[in-house]
């Protein structure tokens, strides 16, 4: 499994506001945005596809997120 | 601003089952995963407040995002 950098999620954490952050957390929010992101590239696939691409491109992540342009 | 590791994008999204991934998808997802983390960062701060405590733990993340005990 793809580990995410603890002390990145630590600086998540700080920069939306927390004044501490337990250790645990780190590796909660690693867990869940890891989640996310593989569930982001699993629905990228079919768009890349759709556009005759086997290459995922940032079009594809901004339209699994609804930031299409 | 925190930045995620771009290889480590490209490995989620490898995991997620793409074959080849473009470098500019692999900052868009660490973009989506820094908001996504930055928000359950926000949100989970009430939480820690309202068990009295200033530490953010894991299971403030886990009631964000639903998944609590």
């Amino acid at each position: 499994m793809t580990e995410l950098p603890k002390a990145t999620m630590g600086k998540l954490l700080k920069e939306a506001g927390a004044t501490r952050v337990s250790d645990d957390a780190k590796i909660e929010l690693a867990k869940v945005l890891e989640e996310i992101g593989e569930e982001v590239g699993r629905q990228s696939i079919p768009f890349a596809k759709h556009a005759g691409r086997k290459t995922i491109k940032a079009r594809d992540i901004k339209l699994v997120i609804g930031k299409d342009e």
